[in-house]
């Protein structure tokens, strides 16, 4: 398939190029393009990589928006940080997907870390995400990182005991992501978390998703007894509000240990406050998952 | 100009229709229409009604969707309940725009208020509220409740003293609604308030709209010595992301008051923990107001 590259510097682009991704059958996130840097279709799915007016680069697979330079830190600074600060002392993580690296950035950020194992079964999307997003990818150069490509299903499965925290950075339930919500999956992450061990998994839009997120907080409550919901602004993900679940093998509150825990390195969404008030949940999302 | 209108009582329908929004020069939210309900010029604007697929019915002045069924919620909560709940004593609110009256149906919720005036420029726009959105016109029917059509920067110099609430539900600072974001109508709502008075006001995107919201909160502040930025979702809204900003009469933290407050009625996504949650700002938005 050929796609249009475009040089900048001969004036103003005249052609209008634009993205839409279909969020649902009835509504849809479009933007303008100047160029398509990558189209592939690897041995998972399909891949793209745009550069867009609005949005810098943008990732995406099987035609969803998976990151934005734009907005990228909404989502990997809570997949990481509640998760993080909520534990004692979070020493072994295990990232599954996210191969883009945006995860890992953050997660390398909390000094107690000794290694981050990032599984991720694409590993086109590592390379892409090295070639073309430096500023998401540069975690993984850091000496505590390991990149597995694999199955992150097999991998916990056979890794009892071994990890504090568990990151589950799925693309949506279709394709190579089905398992990662299933209940198996999920006790399976139980027995791979030493005492103490919390999972964290993007649990999708509580507006447009409603019944992935019941699905997936029910099926995280069968097991984990304490399981925690809590929701932030994405601009790019359907609805641009979006959900994450915890799952903890203690009996705390994590929203108060996440608010009392100062942050001790720079972020541009996460602190304390916000980490805490992420758990407040509005009674119309109170009712999706009781 | 002839719109279509389809009967969906003869099966699915064939044609696509897909309204977009251009929330910026370089991205939109576009959604699917079955029927266009209403099309017209107004003294004031364009003013246009669809039955989307995804949001129930929109309503949309000078191609900005204004609200929907959907998710009017979010937007209408988070504009009348901080104010009234960080008042000690609520009994009489003006309201400038919202001639829909979601805001309305919110505030007439709380007991201690005595009169709710609702100043709207254009009088197509309580109209079409009034015949295409009972769910969020109906709070117009209450007794305490006046509707003016007139101009609410005029109608605020001329009542010194007269509201403890003032909530300016504008469009963007464009068209009729320019006069709303400057320094001289803050002063004036100043001066409209009493004792203890508290302005809100809808002040944009805090990632599409950074000039106008930094402009805005600086505005309020040369006339509000205590003034306070809070955030929410509202996912038809640029970015899904919003904020509204008060200007206090006293030097009370409101995040704290409605934290301690209980609600004492229903509602869909406020709670006092949401409400005191919306107060944490992300280093990203602190760094746009400092």
């Amino acid at each position: 398939m050929s796609m249009p590259s475009v040089s900048e510097d001969k004036g103003e682009q005249k052609m209008e190029l634009w993205f839409t991704e279909r969020q649902t059958p009835d509504v849809g996130l479009t933007c303008r393009l100047t160029e398509t840097l990558r189209f592939e279709r690897t041995k998972y799915q399909e891949l793209a990589i745009h550069q867009t007016k609005q949005f810098g680069r943008m990732l995406i697979l099987d035609g969803t928006v998976q990151t934005t330079e734009f907005d990228e830190f909404f989502y990997h600074e809570m997949m990481a940080h509640p998760a993080l600060f909520a534990h004692s002392d979070p020493r072994r993580v295990l990232i599954i997907g996210g191969g883009d690296g945006g995860v890992v950035r953050e997660v390398v950020k909390h000094d107690s870390v000794e290694s981050v194992e990032l599984v991720e079964i694409d590993e086109r999307v590592v390379a892409a995400g090295r070639e073309f997003f430096p500023t998401i990818s540069c975690g993984l150069t850091d000496p505590r990182v390991k990149v597995i490509i694999g199955d992150g299903i097999e991998h916990v499965r056979s890794a009892e005991g071994a990890y504090d925290v568990v990151i589950v950075d799925s693309t949506d339930p279709v394709g190579p992501a089905v398992g990662l919500f299933a209940v198996e999956f999920y006790r399976a992450v139980n027995r791979a978390l030493r005492a103490g061990g919390i999972l964290v998994a993007q649990t999708e839009s509580p507006l447009f998703n409603r019944d992935i997120l019941s699905h997936a907080v029910r099926s995280i409550r069968q097991a984990f007894a304490n399981t925690r919901l809590y929701l932030g602004p994405v601009p790019t993900y359907p609805s641009g509000y979006w959900s994450y679940t915890m799952g903890l093998k203690s009996d705390v509150d994590p929203a108060q240990i996440i608010g009392d825990k100062p942050c001790p390195f720079a972020t541009k969404y996460y602190t304390p406050e916000i980490g805490r008030a992420a758990f407040a949940l509005p009674p119309f999302v109170r009712d999706l998952i009781s």
